[in-house]
């Protein structure tokens, strides 16, 4: 279970050829696996920037040996870290991975100790995001026994984390279990990161699936050909609002229209209890290109006005439960949030009794 | 107002060239304006089924040229009627084009009168067409009034009738009347019809345009971006269910989410009375390859399932109205359908108040 499926998508290169951040370019997946070495920051905040390397969890992974990176290169340690924090906006754990290694750089008096210590917040980064997501997997999968027809968005399996994946995760263990019928899997424009990616992962374990334009998640849920959505999130904030990859919302209203459980996995590293609601959280938005062209062919007139944020928003109430390493926040508010991430009895208050249809 | 913008989407060719029905090959828009000539029902059939020519109003007019093209090259002319009326199964206009072909053929004896019939009956069909979408565009017009950001998804102007269009013709109809500050485009997957045609359609016309992933369109419902969705249909039933684009179901749900108003443009040739609900709608179901492949370039891994209906079916209690050339079916049910489409006295019924929200 806490092997993580091949091939690896982040990798410390330590010395002689290192030091530097091997990452598996996400961008040219399915068709050719090529790996992009960042020997220096400035190259790993453009992989985070294109998104060869993307998803909250890995992210996080991604920004704290970036730190350990400029810390080994004697750069700007600080200056790094700002710049890595600010690659992205939206995921939280990028800042935080981040802040992590840095806070270690700077406990052990920079320098070269600070740096063997950022490294040792990296990797303990790693591990725990790794353990998380079995965690999860674990937590999650009795949501899909019975609810054998799981629709998915985007791509949350082991491409975005250092583990199984979060949302995937718990697809491919309910599928390991026997529970999963089908896995239907929006393409998930601009990027393609349903198609791409988890058809990718999902032909990999076996997992029957089918994969979709977005457009058409609404006619399988007319067709009661859903059971559950399982989606992950880049940011939980503290009110219970999922920000995640955009179209996750429409979904969320969609399965509240059938009355279908809409359920979210994320590590608690993804929670973000500092932001109070929905208005603190900041929704990429990327250039026009993703939209008007698809691998160089222009779609549209050349130089049309496009309309592309990277995330949407969707409100507690149209989450059914938030599926974490410590357990199952349901209902999702923002009491119940708070006891599960806030203190450390939250792991005898989590709910564990058998998933109860909303 | 009656003059079709250009390029013509469907010409029919006269001797000494033809005869033959010429299309614009809507596969090849925005980038290239190449016509394809048909000069059998063979290749005319092809076309439809490539979607080279595609939208209701317009399939019934290619397909009553398609059976005058058979009998002025005294084909077996009742065997290519019902090759071309089963080219695609779910607009309504393509059988019924054929069949008011069909029936002026046999009605003049068939032979050389019956050609010169039903040439003059697709003739007509297509006269009929374009005064039915001035007649949309004019009345559905007060429903953008006040109105003004507009969320439209596929693409129903001037290449999809032989007139200004259906949900589109009011759109620039409402431009016109300095009623409309934006369109939302929606890009329609999986054939683009709204990245390559409408903006296409937009652009010339200068109306402010953005293009958006499908998967967007929510999080511009959740900012309160939308006043009014409008869109086409493929074919109207009895009780007033919808079938249109992939994708427009999901709109429904969304505009009824947020409280948007969602009208449907359609003249009443796409009015189905004799089908009594949804569960009489054939939905094509398309081929893997548009789904797995743009441009030729691989999105998916080789040979991943795929779903890939073409339209979806939208209950009629989603529908705020229907916007037709004899006046505005509210509420859509299938009593004010039956009194709009069923007799004569229509006219005398419909309701030309201005429109109220929801």
């Amino acid at each position: 279970m806490s092997v993580k499926p091949t091939p690896p998508t982040l990798r410390w290169s330590d010395p002689p050829e290192g030091p530097a951040v091997v990452l598996l370019d996400q961008t040219r997946l399915p068709s050719e696996q090529v790996y992009l070495r960042c020997a220096d920051v400035g190259a790993l905040v453009a992989a985070i920037q294109r998104l060869v390397v993307r998803g909250a969890p890995l992210l996080g992974v991604a920004g704290a040996y970036g730190v350990a990176l400029a810390a080994m290169r004697a750069d700007d340690v600080p200056a790094a870290a700002e710049v890595l924090a600010e690659a992205r906006p939206t995921a939280v754990n990028l800042a935080r991975g981040v802040r992590r290694a840095l806070s270690a750089y700077h406990g052990a008096g920079g320098g070269r100790s600070g740096a063997k210590a950022a490294l040792g917040a990296a990797r303990s980064l790693e591990r725990e995001d790794m353990a998380a997501c079995d965690a999860i997997a674990r937590l999650g999968t009795g949501l899909v026994s019975g609810r054998g027809r799981v629709l998915t968005h985007c791509n949350t399996g082991s491409l975005v984390t250092t583990g199984v994946g979060t949302a995937y995760g718990i697809i491919r263990e309910a599928h390991r279990g026997g529970h999963l019928t089908t896995l239907w899997i929006d393409e998930t424009r601009p990027l393609l990161q349903g198609a791409r990616l988890t058809a990718y992962e999902a032909k990999r374990d076996g997992i029957p699936h089918s994969v979709l334009a977005d457009n058409a998640a609404a006619s399988i849920f007319a067709q009661s050909e859903v059971d559950v959505v399982i989606v992950g999130a880049d940011r939980v904030v503290a009110d219970g609002s999922v920000a995640n990859k955009v179209g996750t919302y429409g979904l969320a209203v969609l399965a509240h229209h059938h009355d279908v459980p809409f359920v979210v996995a994320a590590p608690t590293s993804t929670i973000d209890l500092e932001t109070p609601d929905a208005s603190g959280i900041t929704v990429e938005q990327r250039g026009g290109e993703e939209i008007r062209r698809i691998a160089g062919t222009l779609l549209t007139p050349a130089e049309s006005p496009v309309y592309n944020p990277a995330f949407d928003v969707t409100p507690a109430d149209l989450v059914s439960a938030i599926v974490t390493e410590r357990g199952v926040v349901r209902p999702v508010d923002r009491e119940h949030l708070a006891e599960l991430v806030g203190d450390e009895r939250a792991r005898e208050c989590i709910d564990k009794s058998n998933y109860v249809r909303r």
